[in-house]
């Protein structure tokens, strides 16, 4: 099941760097494990932003709530979610 | 080049049933062409909207503005374009 | 899986009221089935608002957008969804 | 009598964890307890963020004012109130 | 119970000027009963609108929306509803 | 002469509680004056928020910006002002 | 007592031109009276719209209504007033 | 070349009052000196507001930018700017 | 002296083509002679949008007002208009 | 490929001046060989605020963020980028 998901990064800058570079890590090496396993099948940077615009493949609701509120940088985002389905023009229906 | 482009249609009732689905099968036709062309890679549907959110692949801003101006229900959409680039963490990276 | 539906209704000063009056009906019909299944467990009225709050309990996305674009009323509704899961401060979770 | 409420949590980063953590806790048995006592039938955590969407069923408004503003969690939240009523396709109807 | 309600009209002008003369002189009268009897204590103009900030006094929030449902100019109205409560500052409070 | 007045208070955390209360303590005999005065015939708190809706009777927008900067808690306030007027449909107009 | 007024003028298109001709003749006429009067001190044209920002000194709230809803173009206008008193700066204050 | 120029002052609790004082006459002596000179004919108090309205005659934008960056309220203050020029209705008009 | 115009193109379907194929014919003759004038230095199209972004560099607020309600097109556009001057970085500055 | 930049700066008071006065210096540099390089080839001060409107010229949307996210301001920086084309009535059009 998909969903669109924006997350905007809002990192304050009274955050010690080593602090920052470490949350930045556990989030890099978390969001790869959540592609290669096929719940995060894109992810790309908005231009000019510190922002990306994500489509999810989960189970559910919950699942995706799970993901999101696990992500390391949780705490700095602001976070949009769009339920989204198959397009009837799409030429990857599985219908 | 990536761009994220979400379409909002919105179909005056004076349009004659007729015109309107002679309209959409045309409109079908054209993204399904795009798509197989590797120019329109993604398109979902928004739920609950006669609405998608799309995933361009095009060699500039030039190309992007040529294809949306062509689409048959360009004249009863309301279009947002957002420029896009390879994420940092992502495992698709080029580089 | 359940998601918070709300529907604005605006139906145009044009509509001849006997169609308006039939559409309502087969509107009110299909509201009601979709209860009794279980899909549409909760529907309010806002107060002084041609409006309504829902939630709805379906399978997944896609069953969410069907049910919602084959609402009768639906060409005359703006219509925003949320998803929702479980609060972990409900005492009605099943975990 | 019914309200939809919906409640957005931000708690600041410099409220100290375990200050925080025994807010949360209150929060929790307050909310169970309105909930036990049928004032609040139902409450769902949006997807992705820390937030709630609330039914309160109340005597009346200042009864609702009264709840809210003793949540533990009140002074870092934001609160929007819409008053519901029955809906004339409901299968619930009392009337 | 008390709700402050704002009602902004907007009366096409397609309608016939003997047909919204006559809905205006209904909505008049409707409006000065309930103010007789106590359900709409206070009502006065915006200045330089055709609108209007009112404090409904009914019983719960079904009453509020059968008096606003019934309103003359209903179909012309966009209405906003608040609900208040005693203020702790007051110098007519009750209790 | 008739003004709606909306208050939002936000009292910031870092204030003392005793200076806060102190402020609370001289805005509530301030406002209490006021309308012993006539100058503030109604306060109503918002359901949910540290908010009011107010309605001043003053001589002119001179008195009326005089009053509201010299509220203890003006600071910490945001504060909107609409200038209101007799409808025509209310049964207590004068002329 | 001074108010700034700006209003926005939309003529729909289906307005004969001889009629609309005249509305804005009849409006020019009105304008210029007032600001004869004193009563409008100030009018100026926003640049690129068919707008204005203007100053009115009046007696009261209620004048300043009569006024505005006397306007040949009221029906095609959008208005915002917002109630003006001296500046502490200005070097014309009278006190 | 006139201006319509809108400023909301926003001091921050944290600068000292006897620095804000000083600032804050400094920014009467410099308007009044502006106002002097002509080149800032009117300034109005936004009735609730710590806001002015004001009305800039400059020989061009450049000299705007150069007069509002030198106020010494500048760096706490939100800035709206709207070119205004002569109204037709104006009894003023020069040509 | 320069200003960022960005206008929005609304055109509706009620005008027949030829009158609207001939509005954008001298639309562009319009155009094209400011640019050769020097007034209009830079227009570009917006990306799937029927819109432009332009900088116009007139003599003053009056000349800019004057060509833009001149525009052929103007009934049928949305326009903001924004005042810029030289910015200090800009290796093009003639101070 | 050309694209409109719009950068809002927002330096917090709490910065030294010193190092405001360094990343200040360093951004001039750092604009003024990109706009020699022709990457940055039109910089206008927005009147009146802290912020400029921006043209920039480059290969694609990888390297206009790369270009934008190492702007010595950038973490003080709201930025918004709006992909543009030829306009069909530019006298610049190369085609």
């Amino acid at each position: 099941m998909l969903f669109k998901v924006e997350m905007q990064v809002n990192i304050p800058s009274s955050l010690p760097k080593a602090q920052a570079d470490d949350i930045k890590a556990k989030e890099k090496a978390y969001s790869q494990q959540l592609q290669r396993d096929g719940k995060w099948p894109h992810i790309w940077r908005v231009v000019g932003q510190y922002a990306n615009v994500s489509i999810f493949d989960v189970a559910d609701n919950q699942e995706l709530h799970t993901i999101l509120t696990a992500l390391p940088l949780y705490p700095y985002m602001e976070i949009t979610v769009q339920p989204l389905c198959e397009h009837p023009s799409s030429i990857h229906n599985q219908q």
